[in-house]
């Protein structure tokens, strides 16, 4: 079921036009439901025939086709499978056979990833296992080419990709283009590797994602004119409008942290809604089994008012159009056979769903595990020698900088503080809910340590350790003491990478993940378990927050503002560089 | 100003980028006008800075942009270039430098073109000299390659086309994918050079065009199935809405002859409007004049009530993203500067006329004429010595079948009518409007000739000839008498290929066509002047048609219903055989 646009033989089409004339039995006739139609934007009933994982035929006459098979839908509605724009995998902790077992039973059938997390440890290898490891899936995973890699130089990586890495991989079918240039003020400020990739992008003649928060003005302008065709950041109704008036095309993003539909679904109307979809980003397994995935997008949007026939374009043909895919978001003729039926329109809970033809979910329910059996790159863990005293903070000031954490948000604050000074270093003070924020070089063990302050996270006491780390992925880190901190950093690197809680240098919970310290090999399920002892932990130790796990991952991210962390210390991503932890007197 | 989509040095790109953030000046600014931004929906004052053919940068606020340039536009709309979705360059009977600057005044600065016409003459030779021909030009030609060459096995043509001659040429950079696959009943059946010539733009990742005149039912369906994704030849709203449900984009025709926009425009609607487009099919230079290209079916459409900035967003961006032109169709950062500018929304009259930054037309009229200099193949004629008894046609019965032309359509209607008997042969009768109509091979000398009769060209003496004549161009001549068939047919011959019309032997106007036969390089002013001097001929002769050339050129395409004729006979394209001219008693 690999993708390949009408990747046919001369048999099969000629086998699709004679069940589409009627000439020769279908492997399989949907009678009896209600088309929504997002090419019409129209909704009627009829018959649908399917061949070799195709609509072959879709009639308004009951009883034009026979197929081998045939499924009174009983008066459901059937929609084209669900796309999501914008996705990377590594985000639900769990390798592709695991997301898709996930995702599938929410009507998704195909995502657009980008395999930027697992780029930032492996390189071209990691984008190399993620391709064979979604290999044959009945979710049909595309990728774009991760162009940020690392995201920026004021962080280490464990590689450094350049356009000429990429370029071979443009190849591959199920490659895309270029992923989102993240490097908004390298691409703005014309920096060479920007401009590079950008032509890269055009000289293939496919598509460069962007990635621009807040960006508006002649920044948007110049960042625009590189080329960029796509924006998945916007928080508010007015910086999407003015980067749908550029030319990007909007991903409204509903994920675990970032969560805009809100905000933005007043930008869709009758002009716009084509150049809008849905994405999902970051999206972690215990919330898409509690929300759903573009699923719940959908289900927002329709309850925001937009008529569901324009909701649905959005979440199927409109991200189909915009990235080529010329067989794929709706149920027509020569398209893939991928779908969904659901009973309410106004409330599009996905009952059946059908990858390529075939059966693959039924009310909620996965009908048949994909396992993988793809094998992984080797442990990714390279550390220096862990102690509490490598995250000792000698006292330079009365004051510091500190992250201030926006709950539901990837955009953090930058925080003045008074410093906690005591024996000539500057601790926690949990009083003041103060923590220490570290970030370990893990890639190459060089013992880079990054350290500083956050509020927000809440903790009392122990700390949490991720290998989840935005974009370079090395060990992050937050806890009330040097002790708890260095048994966390220790606790991920004997797994391999993962998640964990500890408390007095007890480990309270913990996740292994071990593909790039990104991923589990587990089932999702196990995974979500994980995840949820994980943050029945976190709140134990005092932590408010929904998911701080998610929270601490993107305090590493130095692409988004304001003030982030990396192995190298403190970025100030307003100015783009890094500044120093205390302030001058 | 060739097209290769964002063909850009990292030099031109570091220059745009700088000029977008403010930081250089722009080579021209447009201030005080008024944009109608395509991809928002939405009409506001701004500013706009060009930089190295591109769109570099737009801002609302007046003063942002410093140019080399300024232009006070003093209120004026902007638009995007219009783009026509499907034309036949040739139809213009010009060069493609000549048709550019014929349709450069009406705003048109990009069209996506199939050079059926000189394929069925010169073969990928003539293709060939289409890219060269428009290769630079300030008009944007891209060129889809040609699927039916021949059109069908029922006549005789000057080269025959299969996939693998075809798709090396994929690979020039304005070829944009497979042109319309006309041969439908070759397509819906599973031909296998159909099936072959479809797998051949699906593997490529590109579109390919239709052509399925008054296909429904579960032909459509099939023919869908086959990965077609445009049509233009709906002649009714139910017709074009069913090919909308299955799939297909629709290109609504305003041509010389077809005319489809009246019956078709209440398919748009919010829903269907960005899966429909503009495009001329064909369009002779007098009607060029006269009414205008793709400006034409624009003001036709608002006239019909559909909002204005929607019907330019057909006319432009709708059009580029069905092809994948990214950098076409909007006036954006990073696009092609294209554009024109016009004072009344519901009356588009282009003004200026900008292509690739640069203008070239001023309130209708040129700014510089470009010349055609590119050599064309050499004389196309290859004809058998003609006589007037070569067209006689021996008497085999009562009543004979005859072609009844519609007026303004190129489907024609399937008669029987009495013969007109006289000396044992079957003769012309104008009493009834009953003419001789003859297709004379032209490519081969092969001494083919096709006779019939038809009703409708209203000549009451002489001679019409052509060597336009839809899709193998042999020539094609429809009279009252042999002797001035026979007339006409030298004149086209010793012309190279042209028109005539004759009268008593004697030519009373003639226009030579040296490419081809199909096209002149003489200033597309004098090809009108030309076509008018021949009009006012077939006038004098009788004829009430608008254009009987026109109407002549459609008679020999036998894939538009009903009764058609070539260099081997009649043919009822209802049936896609040839048929005897007497009907059995």
């Amino acid at each position: 079921m690999t993708y390949k646009p009408f990747n046919q033989t001369p048999d099969a089409l000629t086998t699709l036009l004679a069940v589409a004339r009627g000439d020769a039995e279908a492997d399989l006739v949907l009678s009896g439901g209600k088309l929504v139609n997002v090419l019409s934007g129209e909704i009627y009933e009829c018959e649908i025939a399917i061949s070799g994982g195709r609509f072959a035929g879709i009639s308004r006459q009951a009883g034009t086709y026979q197929g081998r098979e045939t499924i009174d839908l009983g008066g459901e509605y059937v929609a084209p499978g669900l796309i999501d724009g914008h996705v990377h995998i590594e985000s639900s902790l769990c390798v592709p056979a695991e997301f898709a077992n996930a995702v599938l039973p929410h009507g998704t059938t195909s995502v657009v990833s980008d395999p930027h997390e697992i780029a930032n440890v492996h390189g071209i290898r990691g984008i190399r296992y993620m391709l064979s490891a979604s290999e044959g899936l009945p979710l049909r995973v595309f990728v774009m080419l991760s162009s940020c890699v690392p995201a920026t130089d004021m962080e280490t990586s464990g590689a450094r990709l350049s356009a000429s890495d990429l370029a071979p991989l443009l190849d591959e079918p199920r490659v895309l283009g270029v992923a989102e240039l993240m490097n908004y003020p390298g691409v703005i400020g014309g920096a060479p590797d920007m401009i590079e990739k950008a032509l890269m992008a055009h000289e293939a003649r496919v598509r460069a994602d962007g990635h621009a928060p807040l960006v508006g003005g002649l920044g948007l302008q110049a960042y625009a004119a590189a080329g960029v065709t796509s924006d998945h950041e916007s928080v508010g109704a007015e910086e999407a409008w003015e980067k749908l008036r550029a030319g990007l095309h909007i991903l409204i993003r509903e994920g675990s942290t970032a969560k805009n539909l809100d905000a933005l679904i007043s930008i869709v109307n009758e002009h716009t809604a084509h150049r809008c979809s849905f994405a999902t980003d970051d999206k972690q397994p215990d919330d898409l089994a509690r929300e759903g995935h573009i699923d719940h997008a959908l289900r927002k949007a329709i309850a925001h008012g937009v008529d569901p026939v324009l909701a649905l374009s959005m979440a199927t043909i409109n991200t189909a159009r915009h990235y080529g895919l010329n067989d794929l978001g709706a149920v027509a003729p020569g398209y893939h056979a991928d779908f969904f039926t659901f009973s309410d329109l106004h409330e599009v809970r996905p009952n059946r769903v059908y990858a390529g033809g075939k059966p693959v979910a039924e009310n909620g329910r996965l009908l048949g595990r994909t396992r993988s059996n793809v094998p992984h790159p080797p442990n990714s863990m390279r550390v220096a020698t862990i102690s509490a005293d490598g995250f000792a903070v000698r006292a330079a000031g009365q004051s510091v900088r500190a992250i201030g954490v926006v709950p539901e948000q990837i955009v953090t604050e930058h925080l003045q503080v008074a410093a906690e000074l005591r024996d000539g270093k500057a601790v926690a003070d949990t009083a003041r809910d103060l923590l220490k924020i570290a970030v370990v070089e893990r890639h190459s063990g060089t013992g880079n340590i990054g350290l500083g302050f956050v509020q927000g996270v809440g903790l009392r006491e122990g700390a949490l350790a991720s290998t989840v780390a935005h974009d370079s992925h090395n060990i992050v880190l937050v806890g009330a003491t040097d002790e708890d901190l260095a048994a966390a950093a220790r606790s991920v690197v004997e797994m391999g990478g993962g998640l964990c809680a500890v408390r007095g240098g007890e480990v309270l919970a913990r996740l292994p993940l071990p593909v790039a310290g990104l991923m589990s090999t587990a089932p999702w399920e196990e995974v979500r378990d994980g995840m949820e002892a994980l943050l029945g932990a976190a709140r134990a130790l005092g932590s408010p927050l929904l998911n701080p796990y998610m929270a601490l991952a993107f305090l590493a991210l130095p692409v988004i503002p304001a003030l982030k962390i990396t192995d190298r210390g403190l970025v100030d991503v307003t100015q783009f560089k890094i500044v120093p932890l205390f302030l001058e007197d």
